[in-house]
């Protein structure tokens, strides 16, 4: 029976596809650490509890599908503290970034659409393109040159009359880079040029440190019109599973566009929408600690993996990922083999390869991205374990 | 800027069109009974609340991309009492039957391709088909023959080398139709001799009355690999806003294909799912209760219509609306009308004009829908209200 091409153009996730041998390993009585995926092991803050637990309607209704009023409020709220300029009609409330992300590529993309994508990138960038029918064009970036883009030249080389887009993380997963002001005005140079949309995800957006400076793309008054934004509550609040995100522009023709997809599904989950609203109580405490927790974790999981021979990799600014190349012939081979032969004192680790961050063939061969959205004594045991099964790949 | 061709064809909801003028005339003073949209007023089961406020985890994590285990034996369970048999593996939660839909159609059919449904349908199908590309290809049904299906010759005569599926609501939105034993397996022939997925959309399927034997499609055990249920919570549950459903096949090939849209948007909400596993408590006694409700509401409607001179409509068996025509030129412009030139005793009525549920062109020009999920007190006034507009309108 019929299967649609998109249907099977589409990748498995690369970060699950492991999960099975890890589940057989720990079947077998290994401890297996997972540095693999983007799900933080903060507690979410008590304010979402309060939120989901204050909700006292005693029916579960739709709500708007531009997602419900007091929880737009609360987002611009949280803007304004940033500085960046949002207002109430400027959002609309998704399923998590991630229908986000899929509603702004069906609005803008035709069939055979391009986006341009800095690579390597967030793997599902590949799948909600494919949903729309649109091309990924990635735009080439090097572990050398610590996943900064390329100069304005090389990225225009790229543009064809069928781009629509540039779409990136800021800051990226899966590298930690946090884009310059004058990346990000590179950006917004050639979009104008170029006619272009700019999809700017910023979901890491307040995971950023050192006191690096960090430029939203909203704050580009001058090409408001072209930048569209994608942010979620998943990794700043800890609360993956709530499923809220949002898209926000000054585009308000495209919006509208956009509010149709949002009409065809109805609304968002209208609970879990007064428990988002509801975090704006702790808003600034809370993302202060998370800060602080993961910079330490940043500094261990750097530390111990500049320590171990042969590995190249530099000290991410944002998000909760490190992007290394390892002394290995094949990081999918040596991902598997952690799990299927390898252990250290029973113990072994999950990583996600790095070929599943990239559209281009060949690439990412010897690169594997670690989380440290994990505990401090996991990253530990797991860089342990890393060395040692280094020494040991390599002999064989 | 570039808009997708889909974003632009795709119409704004016409259930939620009129509310605009609604709130206009709320905001005259004029108190508006909503007859228009499928917000059961009938309270969720305390066993949802029960499961939220049991979700003792600290940290709100994404769940599987396939829907919790518990949540998926659950529905087992409540299929089982149904007498259908599906199992945790035939299963993948959505959110909502939105979700559902729209997966369904993105994993089976391409750029171009064709889906029956029969005529007049749930809107959001001429949405989700744009969303994949798809064209709906209307199956013609008259208020004559209370919106059943046409003979098998006409069924097939639409069907070309590109249909891929037939798909249909049953019970009915928004006729409140409910199949015959004899349509199903007539459905199921077609299918099976023309090569087609049946797409079968039961979210109603707990609301049928007057002891109207009900089939599920599933129940077709020779076909079961074309079948691919649709189910939710929203309706049976008054649970709209936790953006619950189901996508139920026992052909686990297109299920895997299905599986990688939805590890692509990751997870659905996973307090919710707890929630609605939780649900399983209640459920007969809960079904049984509302069911009276409907039923007694339905004849109460119904019984108001048929005494108003010229309005044509039938007795639902199933879902909770009914579909009339009324003696009008134009059922938007009337509808409209009642919003903005019209009131009684300071009262008027938000309803469902007939064309919004019509593909083709000039179809349902004089018909509307009634939804009778609303209270008793409100389908009274409403139905006064109407019949004195009538008298007005067709004055003038
Ligand atoms: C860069 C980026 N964007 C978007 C998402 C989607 O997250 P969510 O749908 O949970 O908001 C993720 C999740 O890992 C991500 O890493
Ligand atoms: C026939 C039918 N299918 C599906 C849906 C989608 O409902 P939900 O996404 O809330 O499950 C509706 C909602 O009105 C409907 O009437």
């Amino acid at each position: 029976m019929n299967i649609s091409k998109r249907a099977m153009e589409m990748n498995f996730s690369p970060i699950r596809k492991l999960i099975p041998l890890a589940e057989e390993a720990e079947k077998k009585g290994v401890k297996v650490y997972k540095l693999n995926i983007g799900q933080p092991n903060i507690v979410t803050p008590d304010s979402f509890f309060e939120g989901l637990h204050n909700y006292k309607e005693k029916i579960v209704t739709y709500s708007d599908s531009k997602g419900i009023l007091k929880l737009r409020e609360s987002f611009v709220k949280s803007y304004k503290a940033s500085g960046i300029d949002i207002d109430v009609d400027d959002i609309l409330i998704t399923q998590g970034g991630s229908e986000a992300i899929f509603f702004i590529l069906m609005s803008i993309c035709n069939e055979g659409d391009e986006i341009l994508v800095p690579e390597p990138f967030y793997s599902n960038y590949s799948s909600f393109s494919i949903f729309a029918g649109a091309n990924v064009k990635p735009i080439p970036t090097t572990i050398e040159n610590n996943f900064h883009l390329p100069p304005k030249e090389e990225i225009e080389k790229l543009i064809t009359p069928k781009t629509r887009a540039i779409m990136f993380s800021n800051p990226v997963n899966p590298t930690g880079t946090v884009y310059t002001e004058d990346e990000i005005k590179m950006i917004g140079e050639i979009a104008e040029k170029h006619d272009l949309y700019i999809i700017a995800d910023e979901v890491y957006r307040q995971f950023v440190y050192d006191s690096t400076p960090y430029m939203s793309t909203m704050k580009m008054k001058e090409i408001e019109n072209r930048v569209v934004l994608v942010d979620s509550i998943s990794k700043h609040y800890s609360a993956c599973g709530a499923r809220i995100g949002l898209i926000a522009s000054k585009n308000h023709e495209l919006m509208n566009y956009i509010l149709k997809f949002c009409q065809a599904r109805l609304c968002v989950s209208t609970i879990e929408q007064h428990a988002a609203a509801n975090l704006i109580n702790t808003m600034d405490s809370y993302l202060e600690d998370v800060r602080i927790k993961y910079k330490s974790r940043r500094d261990l999981l750097y530390g111990y993996l500049k320590r171990i021979p042969g590995v190249v990799c530099s000290k991410p600014q944002g998000a909760f990922y490190i992007f290394a190349k390892l002394p290995v012939d094949n990081a999918e081979k040596f991902a598997k083999w952690l799990l299927t032969d390898y252990s250290y004192e029973g113990k072994t680790i999950l990583i996600a390869p790095g070929p599943g961050f990239y559209f281009t063939d060949g690439k990412g061969d010897q690169e594997v991205r670690f989380s440290f959205c994990t505990n401090i004594e996991d990253i530990e045991n797991a860089m342990i374990v890393l060395r040692r099964a280094l020494e040991e790949y390599n002999k064989q």
